[in-house]
C-alpha cells in the first residue's frame, strides 16, 4: 500500500492540518486563556489544545483514507489523548507545543506532526502559526523551512565556536530544576546567550536554521521530538540522551519522559561537558 | 513653542520613524549576521543597529523643524552613541532593543523612542517589526497596542495570584549572574512559568498587556527603559529600583546602567521578596 508517491501526498494532507489547526491557535489566542492544570501547575492544557487535536486527528484520518490507507493501519500518538493505537501508519502529534506560551499570550507556539511507518520516522512538520513559518523534513530527503520573511530554502546546520552559542535553556520541573539551574550557571560565561522561550519544538526547528546551537531539556515526550527530531537530524543536528546516545524513542512506551540534549555532533562532547 | 496639538504631531512621527526602522531591521534579518563585540562578548552590535538609529535620528530631527521646533532644542541620548546632547526636548532612542536575538535570526525585537520636555517623558512608543505591533503610550493619556492578530486596544494590568505568574528572567552579566540565578531557582517553584526571550523592552511592553507579571534586570540603561516606562505606567505597572523605590532616570548620567524590577504595585512586596 505504502510507495514513494504517497509520500509527497501525506507530506501535502500533514500541511493541510498543521495549517488548518494553527488557523484554530490563532483564532483563539488571546481568547482562550482559561486552563486546566495537568499534573501541577506548571503544566496546563487549554480548549484550543483539544480543538487543534480532534482537528488534526479528523483531517489525516480522513486524508490517509481518501489515499487508500485502511483505517485499521492508521494510528496515533497524541498528547492530550489518555491511551495510544499504534499502527503500522503512525501520526504522532503534539496539537500545541508552548501551551503555556499560549495561555500567557506569547505569540510562539506551534503544530507538531511525524508520520511514521514500522515505527520508523518518515516525516517531520512543524507549523509556526503566527509567524507563518512551515519547517518540515522527510529521511533521506533534507529539511526545509519555508516564511514570507525569507522563502524557502534548504536547513543546513553548521558547527560554531562555543562563544557564539545560543542556548536553549528549558526548566522542566521541581524534580530536575536544581541541575537544570546549575547547568545554565556553568554555560553562560561561556555562550552569547541563553534563551528560555518556550517552546522545545521550535526551538530544535530553530538549531536546524542554525539559531541554537544546543538545546538542553530534562522533561519531554515523544510529541515533543518526533516530527522535529527528522528536520533536526537532515539538517545534520542529533538528538542525544544525558548519556550522550543517540536517542532513540520507546514505542512500547509512548509516555515516557525523556531527558535530551541537542547540538551539531561535532559539539557533543562540549555540550555534554555541562551536563549536571 | 510646545502645545498640546503638537504631542498628537510628534507621536505621529515617532510612529513613522520606528516603523521605518522597522523596516530596515525586517530587510537585514538574517542578513546582517557579522557583528562587533562591545564589552564583551556578550554584548553586541551590528551595522544594522547603526543603519536604524541614524535613520530614526534624521527622521525626527527633520519632522520636528517641520513642526517649527529649532534644531538647538532638540536633543537625543542613543545607545549607539558615545555623547548625549541633552536639550529642553529629547528623544531617549534604542534603534535596535533584542541586538542579540536580531543577530542570531530569533524575530523578536523592537525599536524603543521615548520623548521627552524638560526633562519629563512624554510619550513612549515601541515597535516590533516582525509581528507588527505597535504599543505606545502618553503620560496622563494611557497606552496602547495596535497588531493584526487583536488590533487595537487600550492597555491595562491586572494583578494576578503568584502561580499564574511568568516571570521575565534577564541575564545580565558575569558580575551580577550568580545573585540572578538565585533569584530565578527560588521564584521556579511558585509561578506558572520564566522566560529568556531576549528584549527587556519587550517584556516590559509585554507586562502592560498582562503577559508578564514580575521582570527582573540587573543591567539595562535608559534607552531600554524610557518609552516602556510610560507604556506600563499608563497601562497602571511600575518600574523600581532592587530596592522597592519607583525609578527614576538619572540625566545627568544617561549612561547609567540601571538594576529594576517591573510589576503592578500591589505585587511589589512579593517581587522584592525573591531578590537576591
Amino acid at each position: 500500500m505504502h510507495n514513494p508517491t504517497n509520500t509527497a501526498s501525506i507530506l501535502t494532507l500533514m500541511t493541510e492540518a498543521a495549517k488548518s489547526s494553527g488557523q484554530i491557535i490563532r483564532d483563539n489566542f488571546r481568547q482562550d486563556t482559561r486552563h486546566e492544570n495537568k499534573s501541577s501547575h506548571l503544566d496546563i492544557v487549554t480548549k484550543t489544545d483539544h480543538l487543534s487535536q480532534n482537528n488534526i486527528h479528523e483531517l489525516l484520518t480522513a486524508g490517509m483514507t481518501k489515499l487508500g490507507f485502511a483505517p485499521s493501519d492508521i494510528g496515533f500518538v497524541e498528547e492530550e489523548s489518555i491511551a495510544d493505537d499504534i499502527k503500522k501508519h503512525n501520526f504522532i502529534v503534539d496539537p500545541i507545543d508552548g501551551t503555556t506560551n499560549f495561555a500567557s499570550g506569547i505569540p510562539f507556539t506551534c503544530v507538531s506532526i511525524a508520520y511514521a511507518v514500522d515505527k520508523q520516522m518518515i516525516i517531520g512538520l512543524v507549523y509556526e502559526p503566527f509567524s507563518d513559518t512551515l519547517y518540515w523534513g522527510e529521511t533521506g530527503k533534507g529539511s526545509f523551512v519555508k516564511n514570507s520573511l525569507f522563502g524557502q530554502k534548504p536547513l543546513k546546520l553548521e558547527q560554531k565556536p562555543i562563544k557564539s552559542w545560543l542556548v536553549g535553556a528549558h526548566l522542566n520541573g521541581l524534580d530536575v530544576v536544581d541541575s537544570q539551574f546549575a547547568t545554565y550557571q556553568q554555560i553562560y560565561a561561556q555562550v552569547r546567550g541563553l534563551r528560555n522561550i518556550g517552546s522545545l519544538t521550535l526551538d530544535l526547528c530553530l538549531m536546524a536554521d542554525n539559531v541554537f546551537d544546543a538545546i538542553y531539556n530534562k522533561g519531554c515526550f515523544m510529541w515533543d521530538l518526533a516530527a522535529a527530531s527528522v528536520i533536526l537530524r537532515e539538517a545534520g543536528g542529533e538528538l542525544y540522551d544525558y548519556h550522550g546516545q543517540v536517542l532513540d524513542f520507546d514505542w512500547q512506551d509512548t509516555r515516557k519522559k525523556y531527558q535530551v540534549i541537542a547540538c551539531h555532533p561535532q559539539s557533543l562532547e562540549e555540550v555534554a561537558s555541562f551536563v549536571e
